[in-house]
């Protein structure tokens, strides 16, 4: 695959109009791309921009918490671009017909502070926590995995069973959920996408064989998905589920056996897995096994845990590549977001002559 | 003016769609409820949600600055409704002939974390910083004020004379601006809008028998608009263009001779004229006031000092009103903004099906 250069600008619109991707056309795009090939591209555009980690300015998400879920923004720039996502995630949303998890983000110019796109970004957010999950693995998941098993068998585990495919070559797949007929969901979208699953009746049976675990349950609660004697020497585990205060998927003594990577340290002792460890217990930032500071995978005994929540970098890449894809084609809706008076300062004046025109 | 009720709820739309409140719908709504009731009632508003302090949560906005400008982020949330402003503040954004300050927010129920409305916030803002100074300028300024200086004469100037003409019967203005093209922008806008401004040639001449002083420059610098011997007791001075570190309008000995009133302190501390002070030098938060704990003006003799620079609660007030307005209508742009698969769980599966359509 050729280097993605995204330097390419988009045509300029009027200043008042920000291009805005909906769903309908996020979906066009991912299509149009190749679903496996939009996961490769996106996974190679937050490799690269985790490679220069240090030109980002970064935060801890804002996040608000009430009862029923959680509502996010995740800002961050490298000094460019600037880009912010607002995610919620409300474990209880299915009831209602809504998302779990649904988004929408902004990119824009720093040197003017306008935003340049807008985007849909519960789809893009579930490609890219896989494309991410996928990249991790590729620098901890032992050689030649082929076996995965997936704990958790919502919205996002079609994309985690693709992305592994795409960028590892992983071809088995064992699926566990509490609800069956969940399994049997992503059972069917597996089969259609060419790949041949296996619907397992626990965790346990699930796990046999797979040399990489990932869980991606969505309850807001402390929840043990995996005990410490179901995990054997030389498993990577992709630890996508728990990513909020007192969200957690894995029984602290995994924990302790493994080699701990992580996004942004701070943020994932507040959210991940090691919420429940002491804060000087030892982890690595991700970043830094990509740049070559530091191992991934040292040993195929190790037991590696990738405890993500999900960083705000990743959404930084997501809207860029998005852009990219856009650069050729004025195919997005403009919104008429931004008041653009004749002369910038006569603000009132606008209004006052929209008058006559309204 | 009978009390608002702002409880009915929108015609509810598809899952997947956001209404969205473009430039010219904001326009539109203005310029139906009339600039003067548009101000009157969403003072009253923002009044009715200081009143309320505490059952927001309230951080200090997350701002990203660098040497252009700065981006930032105001979330805050009552418990039943979230609200966030994206706003810039550019200075030299007028010469690609951008606004200095641009802005959109986004409501959103706390219960599912969903967004219900997407909405233009550069006119809301520049409406909703007026109806703020006017309505703190209700408890602070004299009795019987009828004269008022501003100082600067940019985009946020009439909004401001409207405000206080609207809220406190103010009708002789007094105008000044180091751009005398800015001045009579300014003075042609209010002069259409029935009022007779007068534009005055120094700061000193502009402030001469003014009981209120707007400063609302936009330089990003310490700039010194007020110097203290020009301010003479009795005084209200709104100081609305000082809003971030590094951009204030008045000297330090203005504000040692003044009673301070605030939005938020801990932010105030970090943007507003009180940044020059030290850190425990007593200031008031504005809500406290309106609660009946504090006095605001206690003689005719007092400086004081209303020492804005834009709470998130003034945005969250801003959209539930104009959400307010919209009750009755679908006359907004459906944004197609939230997956809505079939089955939630089944975003792969909605991914899928598109295929065929698109």
């Amino acid at each position: 695959m050729p280097a993605i250069q995204l330097a390419v600008p988009l045509p300029t619109p009027p200043l008042n109009v920000v291009p805005f991707v909906s769903v309908e056309r996020m979906m066009r795009l991912v299509l149009q791309t190749g679903i496996e090939r939009f996961l490769a591209e996106l996974a190679e555009t937050i490799e690269n921009d985790f490679r220069r980690w240090n030109s980002f300015e970064k935060h801890s998400r804002l996040a608000a918490h009430s009862r029923d879920g959680v509502i996010e923004l995740m800002p961050t720039s490298d000094g460019e671009l600037y880009a912010v996502k607002y995610v919620n995630g409300h474990p209880y949303n299915g009831r209602s017909g809504r998302q779990t998890v649904a988004a929408f983000g902004v990119l824009s110019e720093v040197w003017t502070g306008y935003p340049v796109m807008i985007s849909e970004m519960t789809l893009l957010t579930a490609l890219r926590t896989a494309a991410t999950s996928a990249m991790a693995a590729k620098y901890l998941a032992p050689q030649g995995a082929r076996t995965m098993a997936i704990i958790g068998n919502g919205a996002q585990a079609e994309f985690q069973a693709l992305a592994f495919k795409t960028l590892l070559g992983v071809d088995q797949f064992r699926l566990f959920d509490i609800d069956a007929s969940a399994s049997e969901k992503c059972a069917r979208n597996l089969a259609k996408a060419g790949l041949s699953p296996k619907i397992l009746r626990s965790p346990e049976e699930a796990i046999e064989h797979a040399q990489i675990i990932t869980t991606v349950t969505a309850d807001k609660q402390m929840a043990t998905i995996l005990i410490d004697n179901m995990v054997g020497p030389g498993t990577h585990i992709n630890a996508v589920g728990g990513d909020c205060p007192g969200k957690t998927e894995l029984h602290p003594d995994i924990l302790r056996r493994s080699g701990i990577f992580v996004e942004f340290e701070p943020q994932t002792r507040i959210e991940g897995e090691i919420q429940q460890l002491p804060s000087d217990h030892a982890v690595v930032e991700l970043h830094r096994v990509i740049s070559g500071e530091y191992l991934g995978r040292t040993s195929g005994n190790e037991i590696t845990l990738f405890d993500s929540v999900g960083f705000a970098i990743e959404d930084f890449s997501a809207l860029r590549y998005v852009r990219h894809l856009l650069r050729d084609t004025t195919d997005y809706e403009p919104l008429d977001l931004l008041a653009d008076p004749d002369d910038p300062r006569d603000l009132f004046g606008m209004l006052m002559r929209a008058e006559a025109r309204l």
